[in-house]
């Protein structure tokens, strides 16, 4: 007889063993008798507001963690979450969201008459499949738990399509599922076992494998003037190592695309910062008009953060590289080439050869980690973004996750320089979801507290440190509250420009619907239970604490910039917690240099 | 030369004709430039914190005003919102999802290099119609606008199969279409010239028409102790007034279910109330089980509302009736009746015969309107359910729009008498998405104030009176800002209990997922521009308060009932305004007879 398990533990153990530690969702009738094998599986229960809120936390989980997951009821929860897992599936990165359905027989379509068992949280129609069919868009793998002799297989297949391919998997539980007893022994073998059988056998050209790594090599030994971009997506997340191995060995010319500002080590030479074109503090593309050869790693070339695709190099000078596929110079078909080989092949190039940097000539550029904000008038001046953004890169600390949100935080954090390679920044590079930023500085806080369990209790905890503009944080606000409950250490900096400023800047400025309804946000921290959280925190001997602070004048950043009670980084003295920060901003406030983006966005509405 | 008009006009006026004041949802740039045609076209902006709760709003809208709309942008905005949208094609409720979309040339699908045109807020796959190919699933009509000759036919269309078939249609509508010129003189035609022609040909019976009148006529008249089941849902909600005529001239012993509450007059002497089968205070059962023909009006009989199907009569005595469709008998294909000609028609047939309800026989039911809650021991004692809601009932007002929050406020509401037939109950009935009632009461109270200002200003203005639990509040609790800023007269019942009460028991009562956190509600009003709201109303001459108040015992309730302060209704005389009250409960109190529903859900877990 194998040895048994019940189903729900076989899937949660599995999760466990992929760096699952937390499972983000909201509890409904269909998901209650699985989550008691969660506790009892090794991972923690982490209750969301909503569910959206938990996919983008499940999101923010994988980007920290390497994997997330979230657990929701049958329609309504899945559906809440679905655009979170969307932008999951946009953007690479694995996350699983396992769906609790009623029990098999109710899933089935029947046509009989009305009167018989319309399961609630369906759509009164009998097409109770529906739901993870509008799935299939968003999910690289679908697997509905029916069987229980197959069922292992099917959670294995979908969580080693998810970490290979980088993109969410669905997994659909029916509730009498549950608890049926399956064979244990897969969870001693690995997941990752048939790691190369995952990619679509139809999109191959007919160069592949080691072919294309030669050929690579001899574009890349033939160009004069090479030129590295480097992003997160398409799976290149998982190869940081190996990237800046590559920076450091070849010494060509990098630069990052927004969305990959840390993927490289800020402090490599010839690492020259954020691709932003014309509008960052150093204009980029001199670098990039100039290339005879662009390796573009994992590029989101979104018209949002390519000035409407005006600073994308030359598709005919560019090889685009995933992790699994590489498409040459403009090419259709992507060819099949092992990323991390490729890497390693050409690492051990450019170390058998003298360094490439001093035979390179490429246009000079400025040193991004030496520009500094511009002086203000007078210090009782209201804080504006001209200066706003370059000051608070010194707030920044080794160990810290930094996320920017949507619209104005991401165009000015282009301009932070990381302090050490430790630090992480998370920002969207193609869905640009508004409101995603709170919920996923959740996930990434919650992995960051795993992280340093599993590994070096010494190190330091790090911070998470969330730059969110008020409209988007209206949209997810109440996951605050999580945050305060779990007491992760976190700086929220509240960017308070009253509404939607980036698209009141595209189009028709005075329109009443750029506005939003005027908060108090100081009084949110305590509404959503600061106190408790603080007694909590005593009664277990821990540290927390919530602060909540209002900026207004370049005298406010200062004396904030210098207050021990905010800095509770490597540097500071401060207790871990929550510290609001919200910065009052004019309306209409943008740097000079942003607007070229407004009117690059407005002129593309047609 | 025919007069014209800009695209996105003529949709916004079309929907202003059939009752759309208000449009809900959050900006986006692909929206911004129609939203310049909104004001000038009669459509007035409400801006919500995100867009499932626009969603949810534009749900309380149709319910109350009989059509609503929502506008999104495209992928994230539409995906957020799928959630609400689906519910209310699950419900029966009309509502227009217009979404924003790219430029057409950016929508059409393309299969070149990557380094192109990938526009955000897609998937970055190039399947950039697939977020309308998931609407297709929860929408009754798809109108994609790429051409200005048939795009006002298109918009007509979605419009006319929304009303019609009282579910959600879904109009895309690309940037730069928005200000094309579009033949402006279908303004003038009615919307529902065809409105025969939108039924499914291919779920015809045999049976049609005036003969399946005569048909159910003669069942009816045939039956010794026929029984009317009344529910909102396949476009019997635009019934009512046929329906009440029908309940009243024929005699004949009248039910509702819990989701048509306010379907039928609560003071005609053949309604006997809500059916709720054995939990309710009345027992219903002996009505049902002891007819011989039951008219099942638009009913859904989701296993959350029947007790697990239980409650539910016989199908072979049960004609179901739709607004166009009708099933005889558990029939699985329906006949096609125009519901409106089958009740005029048997109104008129019970209106010659003397009144039926002397020659009926039933079962002795006792009368709904007279059950009084139970005493209590102490006035000090905690509140509990088993007397909350028969207590809180004389608070209820004409004009009164009531909504159940899911779980134990849709349980005790059941028990509510409506003061007369201009109250409405809004509860959910198949869908059951926590946390959509908040939202909901919004558009609900945005459209009762458009109802008052389109008919007779001298009418009391009525209110929306909300009874919400504390984990349902959690999900969507940020749109409470949005109901204060627009300053609508609206009491919250906030029936905090510590969690999710109704999955506490049902299923494993001391599990932490049951937990929410811990949030101080009475602050919430205040940090969500309570201040600013009374401010506003100061500078415009108008009433307008914001009262907070927290219940513990039956003194602070009896005492709040007699408070003039939270008493606005016809006979109150305090302000309009919000008023929260929150009712803390022990965490796992329910009354005795609610346990069989915990019971029931809970074996139907498997």
């Amino acid at each position: 007889m194998p040895r048994t398990i019940p189903l729900a533990s076989y899937l949660f153990k599995r999760l466990r063993q992929y760096g699952v530690n937390h499972l983000f969702g909201v509890p409904g009738d269909f998901t209650l008798k699985a989550l008691d094998h969660a506790k009892t599986s090794g991972v923690k229960w982490v209750g969301n507001c909503n569910e959206l809120n938990a996919g983008f936390a499940a999101d923010g989980y994988a980007r920290t963690k390497g994997l997330g997951a979230l657990f929701t009821t049958y329609g309504v929860g899945e559906l809440s979450a679905i655009n979170a897992v969307a932008g999951s599936y946009a953007e690479h990165v694995p996350v699983i969201h396992i769906a609790g359905l009623p029990q098999r027989q109710h899933m089935i379509q029947k046509q009989h008459t009305r009167a018989g068992d319309i399961v609630h949280h369906s759509l009164g129609d009998r097409k109770n499949t529906v739901f993870r069919d509008m799935y299939k868009n968003v999910t690289v793998a679908q697997a509905f738990l029916t069987n229980k002799d197959t069922a292992p297989e099917q959670i294995d297949n979908a969580i080693r399509y998810a970490l290979t391919q980088c993109r969410p998997s669905y997994i659909g539980l029916p509730c009498d599922m549950v608890n049926r007893e399956v064979n244990a022994e897969g969870l001693d073998l690995d997941i990752t076992r048939n790691l190369q059988d995952t990619g679509s056998s139809q999109e191959q050209s007919d160069i592949t494998g080691e072919g294309l790594v030669e050929i690579i090599s001899q574009y890349l030994e033939e160009a004069q003037r090479p030129l590295l971009l480097v992003d997160r997506s398409m799976g290149m997340d998982q190869l940081r190592q190996e990237l800046n191995d590559f920076v450091v060995s070849s010494g060509t010319p990098t630069l990052t695309m927004p969305s990959g500002a840390s993927m490289i080590d800020h402090h490599i030479p010839n690492y020259y910062g954020v691709h932003a074109g014309p509008v960052g503090q150093i204009d980029t593309m001199p670098l990039v008009d100039d290339a005879d050869l662009v390796l573009a790693f994992g590029p989101m070339f979104a018209d949002t953060q390519t000035l409407g695709w005006t600073v994308v190099p030359d598709p005919t000078k560019t090889i685009i590289i995933g992790k699994q596929k590489t498409w040459l110079f403009g090419e259709r078909e992507p060819g099949q080439v092992d990323a991390r080989e490729l890497l390693r092949a050409l690492t051990s190039n450019a170390k058998n050869k003298k360094s490439l940097s001093s035979t390179h000539k490429h246009p000079p550029i400025s040193d991004f980690r030496t520009v500094t904000a511009p002086a203000y008038q007078n210090q009782k001046d209201s804080i504006d973004q001209s200066g706003l953004y370059l000051r608070l890169n010194q707030y920044l600390r080794p160990h810290d996750i930094i996320l920017l949100g949507n619209a104005t935080p991401i165009l000015g954090g282009r301009d932070f320089v990381l302090p050490d390679s430790s630090c992480r920044v998370i920002v969207s590079g193609l869905w640009f979801s508004i409101g995603s930023t709170l919920p996923t500085a959740l996930g990434a806080g919650m992995a960051q507290q795993a992280n340093h369990n599993d590994t070096n209790a010494q190190s330091p905890k790090g911070r998470v440190v969330v730059l969110e503009g008020d409209g988007s944080f209206q949209v997810t606000a109440q996951e605050l509250s999580t945050i305060i409950h779990h007491r992760l250490n976190m700086t929220i900096f509240l960017i308070n420009n009253d509404g939607y400023a980036y698209e009141r800047l595209i189009h028709n400025p005075d329109a009443d619907y750029h506005d939003v309804a005027p908060w108090i946000y100081s009084l949110l921290p305590r509404a959503f239970g600061a106190r408790e959280a603080i007694r909590k925190a005593c009664s277990l001997g821990q540290d927390y604490s919530v602060d909540v602070i209002t900026l207004r004048t370049w005298t406010d950043l200062e004396d904030f910039l210098k207050d021990e009670r905010f800095d509770n980084g490597s540097g500071g003295v401060g207790k871990p917690g929550l510290k609001l920060v919200e910065i009052k901003l004019e309306k209409t406030d943008v740097p000079e240099k942003f607007k070229k983006v407004f009117e690059s966005a407005g002129q593309r509405l047609g």
